[in-house]
Parts: structure tokens; C-alpha cells; sequence
């Protein structure tokens, strides 16, 4: 790994993983069981509906997560292999996590808990919020340190989602605010509080090269495919699955236009800036979540697409050095860019819809 | 953009975009919307079965598109970071106003476009056309260029296409004579009006390195694997979809072969060119379309695959010098070898099916 | 290709490739027929069903064989390119040449072997054990030897597999020992045969660079992602499927977790090595394939994806060096500790399953 062994103990990150794994082995040994097999025929064929309608958009989320955004976070060429590592290493330890912390929680019956695909998936959202998080200090915080904050984040983030869905009652079926907003406030926090202190120049070969920001656009192409299935995965399946997957279609769609509008209006020569085209191609996605599966009409879907896209260019152009400068705050990739005002601007397209909706019917 | 910026008004590019993007908001307010959502069960379980029957090879399209031909088109190392964004760019451009065109041809019913998954998925296939033709001038045209192109290509592509397939009744489920050979010589076409007067020398930075040739083959390697989704994605469900994958895969795998067999006949010294290799892989895909549906032999599919490789790697060997040196007629990827010629053979091999067919049940 | 031209006739390859691929084209002219298409619409819903359950699992095999395998082999950067071409060269050889052998074997009646997806599924199978075997020899053997290779381990391959499933009676739904230990052997063989005399020093150019282990990486994080598909494809339907995919999940993300603890404390530094993630992420997944469909706790396969992964780089770290220094076995990937020790755990844990089973139903 490219940080420095002098600034932690070689032997704290295997003993912390090491004890985390054994833990692990232990609860699952006591706690953690499989369904009975089902007895009935029509019971296994209900089995496998499930597993042929939630597998292939499972896998689709797992290569977004292991390949799309570890690749999307390769861009400092001097951290590619280690940030592939860490986010390859912080989703597992992270989804296990979830998956212990969520069985207490939710699925605790005569002292067991059932595992199945769906309980897998929400472990691994809760995981995805750990890996946007550390896009805020990248390449600056030791494993130990990711690790510690993925300790902390995944029970905060239940705390907070379970505030969110339950008792406010809020839909957000693609997380932007339970995952993408969250996420990046808890980022910026951590990163204020690690090294908000010191004003850090720039290590001279944190630059990307044309190399590197070519994998990183590699990550954002393959996290831009399969985002539909992120968003719709946990739908009502038939026609809300349906109307998520097009409105992310749409927003998508828009958002990479856009992108390169934004980016060439607000780049001297006209040229488009990697970074932009690596971020702004996704802010769709992230602005659509929380009213994907609502009764919004195609043209709500592009125009948030591009305003999200918009948005996270005029962040990155404005916004971003403005933070490091006023509040020294460092952001690695960008986070607040895209994952925090697009998210903030879907929350408000989703307080619009529900007034809307409520108006026509009343 | 490696485009010189002196080659074209910066402002150009994003004007026009920007009012592409505009107008696509007013005409989806206007004009564009979803289905009402299903009354009764039994329709909601046929639209689930609709998604979960398009929607994998939907996204498997995708990934065809964005980065399997994207890492495909990197192989100029120079080019590499842009062909992938043109790529990117022209694939959703050219979709929503595809979009558009087809919904006011064919869908536009008491004054409104009922957007489905399908629409989505026939826009796509008329975005194919313009990923296609740009090979032809890669690296040489500038993105407004490129843009005017694909805003004339769609159009004349859905004509065409509607000729063929409506009026001739011509069946060809994998597009490879409306798609593939209809792409060709319009990007072969488009690049003999731009730069056919010149005799250009190539740019000393134009010769692919062996990580950009690596990073092409992977590329080539994605749309190989997702090729059979491509072809039958708009068959009928059960048999004929069932023979087009197979009929895919078979010539899928002879062309492999196949491509290797004469790429080493055909250089002194028994070594392998990138080229042949990242082209006449897929020719096989390309020539088997028009037929993957059909109730040919299983033979006939290895055939027309290996022999779709040796045309195309002929191409390259001999045609595409003698076309540059003759009609001053350039072709950046060889696209006439890729896509002309295999799609020549196949639609010759669909009249053969045809009569084959037509005499054994007369 | 990389192996110096004067090591091998030039026009070996072709001709034997040539020659292969016209006897496939005889082979299926005379023998291999599609199935009738179905005369009812029941038979038409069960192809549907039939394409739709296993043809996204095809893929995604394919996916895990074409580029995660081929990305994974290109760690030597003076031999990347070649790697993924014979990979994939070796991938389509071998699937021909099994389909023809078992459809010979299994699935002659009435003079015809009718084709379907299963049966290519087999034949995929059949070449992943060609794959594994060429680790141990990587960059070292000419083309045509690795054909030779391949023509003579498929055979023994459906030899080897009839013994152990049909007579023996083994079920080894994920292949851990009929393709993992299998091929793992054979290929150690073959080095042993090929190479073992001499004591060849390491080429110069035969190191790692950081931009290639980024790639090699990738490639084991599209296997780790893909890995559940592979071993859950053959099972049935309902219950098992659905067991074997949770079953994969958790020990390769146990897997992973342990990789990171055993490499870092093995290294003197802390640091970890690419080679050891690279593949011990992968052991949990060759471990498990035996046992994932049986009624295995949670737990357990846990602990086999950790054991397996400590196993995994114990063997790269103290095993490797030792074969090489004594028995002047040369293992260029090491598929020894990815495929042979980890496989051996599984076997061994399938045997106690199988006991524990016995002991609990008497």
C-alpha cells in the first residue's frame, strides 16, 4: 500500500481484520442460519422467481461497487492499486458488518437469524455508503483508519436510515438521501476532523495521468450502465420497477450531456475536464433515487439529470476550492460534488413530487 | 479533447448541445409519457415479465456500447481518453434523438409518445449506426463534427430501415444489413466528404502502443461475450431466441479461431496483429445477425463465422491500403472490414437460407 | 506473440488450427442438428423459462473466462497481449473440442447430437480446466504447445469427470475437484514434462509493473464478482441454487478479508502483496464449489473461505519457492495455491459434510 509504514504499527491492520473475522465466524456459528428447505414445489418455484428477479440485479450492483467505483477511484496514479484494495477490502468488511449489526436490529427471531439474498443486498447498501465516504480522504488515511471509520459509519448510517424510513416515513428506494447524502456529510466530517487542522499541499505525484483518468472514466462508464439496476432493485416489481429503471435511464442520459456542456462552457479553451466528465455522467443517478419509482413524468427525469449535472460541474469549478480555502476542507474526489448536491437537489424534486401528487388528488 | 482547439469556435460544441438538451426537455414536456400505471394484477405481472425478459439483455447492450466499443476505439493512444467520450457522447445523443424521431413516426398517438423499454431499446439500436460510422473518421474530426453527423445519420438510418425491413419485408433480427453494412458506408461515405481531397499523413502519435492495443482487445473481448444478448435480444421468446444465441455463439467462436488461422497465413512472420485480432473476432457477429434466427444448420453458423474472419482479416491485409492509395479513402478503424464486409456475406447468406428454405417446403 | 518466432515452425499454428476448425465444420455437418422447434405454446414458455434461467449465468461465465481470466493472466507486462489472446484462443479451441467429444460420448442418439445451451455450458466447463492448466506454464510455452496441451487434457478431462461423478458418485456441483484439482495437477504435469529439466533463470522483463498488476487485479475482482454464477449455474432450481449463491458470497467475502490479514502479516513490511490478493482472494471460491449446494451452515462456509485464503497465501509464500528450489517445478501463476490446496480443503470438507450429514439423519 502507497502510505508510508512509518505512520502506523505494521501489526495493527491484520490484528484488527483478523479479530473482526473471527468475531465473525463466532456470531454466525451461534446466530446465523439458512431458511428450512421448502418442503412444497410451489414453494421452491417462489424461491426461485426470487432468485431469477433479485440475482442478476445483485451481480449488477456488485460490479458497479468491486469494479466500477474502485476503478472510478484509481485516479491518482500513485494510489491505483491501493484504492482498488481498500474499496475492495472496506465493501466486504463492511457488508459483513451490516449484515451482523441489521440482523440484531431487524431480523432477531428465537435467537436466530435467516440469512437470504435480500438480507445480503441491504448489507451491501449500507456497505456502499462506507465507500463513498472515503472518497473524501483518499490517498490520505491509512487502512486502519478506513477501517475504523467504516466501524463507526455502517451503525450510524443504520441509526440514521432507520430515522429516515421508519419514523418519517420518507421513500427513497435508490438512497439519495439515506445513502448519497448521508454519505458525503459523514465524509466531510471525518475528513474535517483527520486533517482539517493542517493546510496539506498536494504530494507532487497526486496528478493524474492520461493513463490513469482513462481507468477512472472506465469505472464511470461501467457505474453509469448498471446504475438503473441500483436505483430498481428494491422496487415493487411490474410497473414502479419499470418506471425506475427509465426515469434512471433518462436521467443518466441527460446528466452525460449535460456534463459536457457544463464542462466546456466553464473550461477556458473548451476542453472537457476528465474529472467533470468522471463525476458529472453519474450526478443523475444520484439526484433520481428518491423519486425513481414515482409517478413522475419523463421530463422531470431530464431535467433533473442535467440540473444534478450541472450542479456537481459548478461544484467542482466553484465550490470545492472555494471549501478548501474558507474551511480547509479537503474533498479527494469530490464527494460533495456528486454525492451531496445532487443528492440535496433530489430530495427537493422529491418534496415537489409529493406536493404535486397530493394537489391532484385533493 | 486532443482535437486542436483552433480547429473549431470553442463555443461550438456546447451551444449546440445545449440546445439539443433544451429542446429534448420542451418536446418530453410536450409530447412524452409512461404508460398508466396497470389497473389490474395480472398486468403488472406482465410488465414484470416484460422487464425481466428485456431488461438483462437491455443492460448487456449497454455494456456492449459503452465500454466494450469504447475501449475498442482506444486503441490510438493518442485518442484513447476522447474516442471514449465522443463514444459515450454520440451513444446518448444519438438515443434521445432517436427517441424522438421514432416516437413522431411511429408512436405518436392522440398527441402523445408512450415511453416504454422497448422504445428505449430501439433508439439504442439506431445509435449503434453512428458508433459505427464514426470509426471512419476517429481521431480526425472534431466533436461538432462528429455531432452533425449523427444528427444526419439517425434520420437517414430510420428511413432506411424502414424501407428495408416494412416495405422489402426483409427480416434481419440482429441488423446486420440495416444496422451493420448501412453504417459503413455511411461513415465511408462521410469520411471521403471530409477528407477524401487530402492525402493525410498519419501523425507520428498515431500508432498504437502495446498497452493501448491491450486495452483495445479487452474491448474487442466485452462486445464478444455480449454479442449473442445483441442479436437476440429482439427475437420471439423460446425457440427462435434460443437458436439466434446459439447460432451466435457458434459463429462467435469460429470467427475467433478463424481470425487467428489467417492472421498468422497472412503476416511474414506467423506473428499476430492487434488489429485482426480486435476486428475479426467479432465479424462473425456481425455476418450472423440477419440470420441467428433462422432455422439454418448449425454448421452453417461455424461457416459463415470463420469465413465473416477470413473476409474481414483479407480486408485489412489488402482492401483497406488499396483503398486509401486508390480513392484516397480513409477508414481510421477498418470499419469496411468489420462491418461491410462480414455484413455482405451475411445478408448473402440469408438470400441462401431463404431459397434453401423456400425449395424444401415447396 | 511474444515467444521469439525461431523457437517454433511459422506455419505450424495455422495449419493446425486451420485443419481443426475445417474438421469441426465436417464433424457438424454430418452430425449436429438443433432440436426441432416446439410444435405447442407450452414447449415454447418452457425454452423461454429454460433460456432465461441460464442464459444470464452463461454470461456471466463467460464474462468471468473471456476477461476477468484473461485480465487476471496479464500480470507479466512483457507478455499481457499474448496472454489474453491465447487465453481466449485456448477458450474457444477447447469449447469446440469438448463439445464435439462429449456430444460423442453422451448425447449421440439416432446418429445426431442435438446442440442446446446446456451442452455448451459443458463444453464451457470442460475448457475452463484447459484455462487453469496454462497458469503453470504462462509465457513460457509456444501456442502450438499449449493446443497440444489442450487437445490432450480434454479428453482426459470427461474421462477423469465420468470416474468421479458418474461411477464414484461425488457431487461436485462447482467443479472444486473435477475442474479445480484436476486441472491444477495436470498443469503442474505438463510444466514438470515441459520445463522441468532445466532451471530456468527469470526473464528480466518477467516482473510485475504497478500499471499491470492494476490490470491483473481487475481481472480477479470480475472473477471474485462472477464467482457465484459459475458454482450456482448446474444446480437445481429453488432451494439449492439460492443456497449455493449465499453459500459462494460468503466465502469469497471471507475470503478476501483473510487475504489481507495472512499477506500482511507474512510480508516483513506490512505491505501487501499484489500476487497474494490476486489470488487468495479467489481461493474461498474454488473451496467452496463442492459443498455450496449441501446443506452447509452459514458458518461454515465462512470458515472455508478463510481457511482456504490462509492456505492460499501460506503456499505462494513457503510452497512456490520450495517446489521450485526441489523439484524444479516452475508454477508461473502459482495455480497450485489457487487451485490445488485451496480444491483439496474443499474435497476435505465435503467429505466431513457428508459425514456429519450421515451421522445426523441415522
Amino acid at each position: 500500500m502507497a502510505v508510508p509504514p512509518s505512520t502506523y504499527p505494521h501489526r495493527l491492520l491484520p490484528l484488527f481484520l483478523g479479530l473482526f473475522q473471527a468475531a465473525m465466524l463466532l456470531f454466525f456459528a451461534l446466530f446465523v442460519t439458512y431458511d428450512e428447505p421448502s418442503a412444497q414445489e410451489k414453494d421452491t418455484s417462489l424461491v426461485a422467481h426470487q432468485v431469477y428477479s433479485t440475482f442478476p440485479f445483485f451481480q449488477d450492483i456488485q460490479v458497479m461497487l468491486v469494479v466500477g467505483l474502485g476503478l472510478l477511484l484509481t485516479f491518482l496514479p500513485r494510489y491505483g492499486f491501493s484504492s482498488l484494495t481498500h474499496n475492495f477490502l472496506l465493501l466486504n468488511f463492511s457488508m459483513q458488518w451490516a449484515l451482523v449489526l441489521q440482523g440484531l436490529l431487524h431480523h432477531f427471531h428465537h435467537g436466530q437469524i435467516h440469512l437470504d439474498l435480500h438480507k445480503l443486498l441491504i448489507s451491501e447498501f449500507a456497505a456502499v455508503t462506507v465507500l463513498i465516504s472515503v472518497g473524501a480522504i483518499l490517498g490520505r488515511a491509512s487502512p486502519c483508519q478506513l477501517l475504523a471509520m467504516a466501524t463507526c459509519e455502517v451503525p450510524i448510517y443504520l441509526a440514521s436510515e432507520w430515522v429516515i424510513v421508519t419514523c418519517l416515513g420518507v421513500l427513497d428506494v435508490g438512497g439519495t438521501i439515506t445513502i448519497h447524502i448521508f454519505s458525503c456529510y459523514f465524509g466531510l466530517g471525518v475528513s474535517k476532523a483527520l486533517f482539517g487542522a493542517t493546510q496539506q499541499p498536494l504530494h507532487p505525484k497526486e496528478t493524474p495521468t492520461p493513463s490513469s483518468d482513462l481507468m477512472s472514466l472506465v469505472g464511470t462508464l461501467i457505474l453509469w450502465v448498471f446504475w438503473p439496476s441500483f436505483v430498481a432493485v428494491l422496487c415493487q416489481p411490474g410497473d414502479a420497477q419499470h418506471r425506475a429503471i427509465l426515469n434512471t435511464l433518462l436521467a443518466m442520459s441527460a446528466g452525460a450531456i449535460t456534463t459536457v456542456v457544463a464542462s466546456s462552457l466553464l473550461e477556458r479553451d473548451g476542453k472537457l475536464s476528465p474529472g467533470h466528465l468522471q463525476n458529472g455522467s453519474l450526478a443523475g443517478g444520484v439526484a433520481i433515487g428518491v423519486v425513481a419509482d414515482m409517478a413522475v413524468p419523463p421530463v422531470a427525469s431530464l431535467a433533473l439529470g442535467s440540473l444534478s449535472a450541472v450542479v456537481c460541474v459548478l461544484g467542482f469549478r466553484f465550490l470545492t476550492p472555494l471549501l478548501g480555502r474558507k474551511l480547509t476542507l479537503h474533498d479527494q474526489c469530490g464527494i460533495h460534488n456528486l454525492h451531496g448536491l445532487p443528492g440535496i437537489l433530489g430530495a427537493a424534486a422529491s418534496v415537489m413530487a409529493v406536493l404535486v401528487a397530493s394537489k391532484d388528488t385533493s
